[in-house]
């Protein structure tokens, strides 16, 4: 492999964050990544909202799965999500702003489990999340042919 | 109470899935509900996509939370998710039309519990979930005043 | 392999249950088992009670999981549970029977989950238990040597 | 309320821990607690095995609920698991000790949340759990009648 080929961590995510259409649509942003973490960023937006008028929870699930997503992919090797569970502790307005951090509890050859924080930005406790993944074996990234 | 004021449990739905901004923009539609259930549709489309260029689970979970929060919310008193598990059996591609049908685990005077699947058009099982909802005890529906 | 080296699932299921140490410390037995299937059935005993003298609930989850080792374990591979989600709906006193009683949601070649409902003998549901198991590959039974 | 009448959180947690049956069936000690947190201790048995020889979930699972329900109930007022929510990443053999400790996530009027870690003696992570109870109201505590 030359140098070239070879991409940091913080690239690497970033390259990621960028392919998820789904987190594009709904605003969500990577604010940082390294190996095993990573924290997203999103503002709740008037089509975020649920029957009641604040943030529908599944934009709070999207925003905690794409940390969940970036952390455990960042080694490079593609992993997918098999299993995962939530707690919604408090609501959220539009305008506020959400961030998720995802920290790794365990990581072995095939399995790795990780735990999000969903905060808002006046630091409430929105939701904790837990995930696991399957760490499928094949590359995450290409790197562009020269 | 009049008798226009009385509303069916069909109708109820209906209107709080109209009111869902989320559901909208992710294209999820109520294809049917009763008291304690709820079946609602989409398809894939590319901005849903993943890292992987696959359905993101994030929107297989906003289609799953939403026959969840039809099906708690047809009683005609506001109940909110505090707890959800969800396990990813298989993925779907754009195009995909995906199914959610929420039934009734159980119901106390606070917590119902309601278990979603969410199958693909060609019968694959695509996820399961698991959500708990607390019964608030306030209306969810005000009729419209005369 | 020999004929008599073949196990039936019924068999290979029985011996697995009469392997469980825990399970026999807590009266749990196996009342029939086939391919991604099984029930098991306990009597809630004083040595059972949490603090509220009721049935604990590490007793139901329990119950729960030995359908679940048992019904992952059914096939003669080696599958161990990585991640398990329940949900509690009703107690159950000393003297009260309890059954438990797992399904196949899905199995690929390397992870498999079940849902288990656990019950009272008057039919009142107790809790909803959901396990992902990892399959190992290796055989969880060896014939005996002749 | 006379001062006789009041008693510490320290005393109450080691009183409700000493009305668990189930506990001591299994041989789990409180080592500590104070409000919204706890900590449960356990060696491993013979009987506390599983069809693989090696220590059963479940009574990882007992241990961590254990501390879980001391935590939610360390306020004087009866809470009740409705949700939990366990990932299983190393196992443990005879001998093994074992620690879990209860930490608060959220607490309102009507639901708490906790997050357990248990640990093997020598460190290692072995299974993680988050916990959801409901708040009843009535005291889990009665004074002794003078």
């Amino acid at each position: 492999m030359n140098e070239e080929d070879t991409i940091s961590t913080a690239d690497l995510c970033a390259h990621l964050a960028s392919k998820d259409s789904f987190a594009k649509l709904l605003g969500i942003e990577l604010v940082e990544a390294s190996e095993g973490r990573s924290t997203m960023r999103m503002t709740v937006r008037d089509d975020h909202l649920n029957i009641n008028g604040s943030c529908n929870g599944a934009v709070m699930f999207a925003l905690a799965d794409c940390a969940f997503g970036i952390a455990c992919n960042s080694y490079g090797i593609l992993a997918t999500g098999i299993d995962v569970h939530m707690t919604f502790q408090a609501g959220a307005m539009p305008g506020d702003v959400l961030s998720a951090t995802a920290t790794e509890v365990s990581r072995s050859r095939r399995l790795s489990v990780y735990r999000i924080d969903v905060t808002r930005a006046d630091g409430t406790y929105i939701a904790g999340f837990t995930g696991t993944a399957y760490i499928t074996g094949k590359p995450n990234y290409s790197p562009p042919q020269g």
